[in-house]
């Protein structure tokens, strides 16, 4: 940063996708008359999209942040408009083998029983759980689905302003957590179910039933997309973009990495009323940690894509603000795991295992088939393969970070890639050293799941663990009895007189997902900085859950999901007999 | 206090039992000599001990905080010698039926089926676990020694100092997280019976293995003790002996409720180098908060009687000490939840159930049969009677936060109290405010276990959740991969160059018992303030988990726990043939 103080008319703090498309999106449109710049307090654009590539696997990205977004008019339109918009290119997040086999063939190790995913249905007899009755037949989504049914037929098919009034047992059900929820709609064991073989401890944690009810985007139904180029490519791109497009601030100045945030203070001064603090950091092998050198910089308007843990970590009168005190802590931030080992050939496929996932109670949770280097297009002519050998989070996280010390993980050049690396490791040095005991038990838990007696060695290693700071966590999800629907809207301006935006993931209505974070940035954008609904962005899709064009009310007696309600409860009926016709004799 | 600047020889912080006792010894020896004071932040002596009287029931304590302790030369000699010594009243902590039934009868409701306490033996094809072939016949807790027998035999006898030692797998045992260690050493099943049966998250948690490994209290043979007027009274008699002994300082100078440790800053003052820096608080209905009034304390020594959260929220230069910094969190911090329903009659005594507990993986985990009033040693000739309705940690304490908002639970006026209640309401006001719909959920959850239709209303109710500002949790684990052997003796007097002292639970080596806040306090005033043994404690107790007199060293292949490491091998064999003679055809 030069020494003479930056004086600029937004800064855009974090580097994450929210924080990267803001700033590009006001440079866009602002190009002459605006000094923007963003900051970073690592030395990487990205935040929680992190896309790795381990060697061997050029075209077979280890993502070990956000990997997936879904396409269509029902699913994150605004990240897939922006990314044909930028030409990135995308392809396929297969969940199991070509249609119309997809998952069925994906196994499950649980209580120790071994079964695949198509016995939910075909052999509901297999499944070490003693379920309700009325919960046989059904695999962890699709139960949901039906309880979803049971509490509110075609809830997911209201609005949230609508959801928001919906009364269970005599209590709206945005004041249930969804653990108390479920707990009175289902069996103990209809819950340790949907816990253990959903593969995700969030999915059923005691977050608002009001957005963890209709959230079943994990059915196997549900198709993916990834980017080419690893996810991270996305803030990567904009962060780029941004830099070179044209505008009164140089470009060299308009990216500052390595400076971390610590204060915002408010200055007399009519012009830029708010000065930012920035201690100067420093990043060797992927860890971030202050060093000498510290700058302020004033602003006329500051935008906050950072995540909650992010946010207290910053001093400052803004946060004294007693609606943003009571608010802040109105989302719990989950730890989430990710471990990927590459081996010199896909063993999976010789067990009929192609693609998606296996899910297991065992630590490791949920393993990933995740390709094979010579069938990726363009890719190189090696069996090298890709393998997350655990994606877990919450409960089971404490295991692996147990694991983290201790002598690490050295592996070994394959065969096919002698003489190609350089001076590169065969492991990649990161913010986390990956330990040779870690790979051990994970292999040890990756083999029972698949009943092997051994595994090939892996020769290469990579994970992340989210759940320290400055992130907290690796998503966010909503805390019960808190009203989600006017915290959306109003942490984008949290305190009325100040020109301090909230944006990204941690308060958004699509926690978990790119959509979430780029929907609040660009709502925040149009609303409050004036910017015009871009020309790539589809008219008709809304960035918050607004009421919508028919109004909110939802009048006792009378669905709105449907103009005829009959057609709601016969999809209804028709989903539980999809159970019961197998599950239940 | 009063407005010029009290000047102490010790100023001892935290009103729990720990800071309770050191005032008292110090006040006892030092009388007329020194100048010794202790301060509260709430309005009530007796931190994480919380004795509470529901109506009707004068006789049977609703324990909220710890509430027993272990008699014995193997047990807690410290607190067991000091309840003595003050001639406090105890009794015995019941877990069954009078012996030899003990807690046979007792339930366990695990995934969907119930079974008794016996069954772990005679009847193990009950278990709803796929447990390995070498784990079946055992309750959890016997689980857990044969499984410590085959890390390494008789490592309950070792001390500390040589538990330190015991590698296992090649890495030395306290580098372990508990449940890292489980898995190399278990199945999976058995793991998950350990933590479903044995009724507490922590016990298997993947904190120190080295402590964790030979915990193994809670088996049915345990017998423990309570203290007839509540355990608070242990840290109220103390407190109000301090006061009351002969000294300097005018009783009514001595104990300051109410008084919030905000930071301690260093003076340039030879005789006085400290100065704490009080906030004034107020507390109504049991909720403590800040008030008007701050003040000032001058002293030559401190002894912080806290746990790590309460540390944690002192602003002093003291805590950027290095060692202090790297080892204030190297204990975790246990999240514990106790809900307590009165009812009219012990509804459970015509199931068999007399006392102790029984056991679910519903939320509720553990219910303890808490006892009858008229059953008590003089008590009043009515049916009312205690159940602990819920004692759970950690995973499940969520679920019960989930449910503190809403409509109070108001209870009703038993018949055999009409008229005696005064002013009273039934159901007792303290910082928890019990909901309707937590009572109501806890009373489907026990019908559940018990297998009743409908259970008789409960009168009244309390509940106390230990997992917030200041305690952060109910009790303390070490972590994996600390040196426990050395910071138990340090972290009593961190900064060699300051007189501040860290007593209590938090750091100890009875982490969980009054036993462990009390040693530590003990030898940190013998080591560190020139006080004598007290002549009611036995000689040969030792309070700190020093090398034995034989000394420390243990030699590879040499088994130091007994003179003929033949009888530690036959113990440890016939321990397992109990489980095999039963569980294995």
């Amino acid at each position: 940063m030069k020494s003479q103080e930056l004086e600029l008319d937004v800064a855009v703090v974090g580097g994450g996708v929210s924080g990267s498309y803001s700033a590009w999106r006001l440079q866009q449109i602002h190009g002459d008359t605006q000094n923007i710049a963003l900051f970073e307090y690592s030395d990487r654009i990205g935040g929680r999209l992190f896309s790795i590539n381990l060697p061997g696997l050029p075209n077979v990205v280890a993502e070990v942040g956000g990997m997936r977004y879904i396409p269509g008019a029902d699913g994150h339109v605004l990240v897939d408009s922006l990314v044909k918009h930028l030409k990135l290119p995308s392809q396929d997040f297969p969940m199991g083998a070509p249609k119309p086999v997809y998952a069925k063939n994906n196994l499950f190790y649980l209580r120790g029983k071994r079964f695949r995913y198509r016995d939910f249905v075909e052999a509901p007899e297999k499944i070490p759980y003693d379920l309700a009755w009325s919960e046989r037949g059904f695999g962890p989504e699709d139960l949901q689905v039906k309880v979803m049914n049971y509490v509110y037929p075609g809830f997911d098919k209201l609005s949230l302003c609508q959801q928001m009034q919906v009364s269970v047992f005599g209590k709206e059900i945005w004041k249930y957590g969804f653990w108390n929820l479920l707990y009175r709609v289902m069996s103990n064991e209809g819950y340790q179910f949907m816990k253990d073989a959903g593969g995700y401890d969030a999915n059923v944690a005691n977050a608002s039933a009001v957005t963890q009810l209709p959230a079943t985007e994990y059915k196997d139904t549900t198709e993916f997309l990834t980017l080419t180029k690893g996810f991270q490519s996305l803030p990567l791109t904009l962060a780029a973009s941004f830099a070179k497009l044209p505008g009164q601030l140089p470009g060299k100045q308009r990216v500052h990495m390595n400076q971390r945030l610590t204060a915002i203070s408010y200055a007399k001064d009519a012009d830029f009323p708010y000065r930012l603090h920035f201690q100067a950091t420093t990043t060797v092998d992927g860890s971030t940690h202050d060093s000498a050198g510290q700058s302020v910089v004033k602003a006329r308007k500051i935008i906050l894509a950072m995540p909650r843990r992010s946010l207290e970590l910053i001093d400052s009168p803004f946060f004294s603000d007693p609606w943003l005190k009571d608010n802040l802590g109105s989302v719990l931030m989950q730890s989430a795991f990710k471990l990927f080992l590459a081996y010199e050939q896909p063993w999976w496929r010789s067990l009929g295992l192609v693609a998606g996932r296996s899910v297991t109670d065992l630590p490791v949770r949920q393993i990933y088939y995740m390709g094979t280097e010579c069938e990726q297009k363009g890719g190189e002519p090696t069996l090298n393969s890709l393998l997350m050998a655990s994606y877990n989070d919450i409960g089971t996280v404490p295991f692996w970070k147990g694991l983290e010390d201790g002598a690490p993980f050295v592996g070994h050049m394959p065969a096919n890639l002698a003489g190609l690396l350089k001076a590169e490791p065969v492991v990649p040095r990161t913010q986390f050293t990956v330990s040779d005991e870690m790979v051990r038990v994970a292999q040890m838990q990756v083999a029972q799941v698949h009943d092997q007696v051994e595994l090939p060695r892996p020769y290469s290693a990579v994970y992340h663990a989210w759940d320290a700071d400055p992130y907290g966590g690796g998503w966010h999800e909503w805390k019960a009895n808190y009203r989600i629907d006017q915290i959306i809207c109003r942490m984008r301006r949290p305190v009325e007189k100040q020109q301090i935006h909230i944006v990204g993931e941690a308060y958004s209505y699509g926690q978990g997902w790119v959509e979430g974070a780029l929907t609040v940035a660009e709502s925040t954008l149009q609303d409050f900085f004036g910017l015009k609904r871009p020309a790539w962005l589809p008219k008709h899709y809304a960035l918050l859950p607004v009421p919508t064009p028919d109004g909110c009310a939802l009048e006792p007696g009378r669905h709105p999901a449907c103009k005829d309600c009959a057609d709601t409860l016969n999809e209804v009926t028709q989903f539980a007999y999809k159970g019961i016709d197998h599950g239940n004799e």
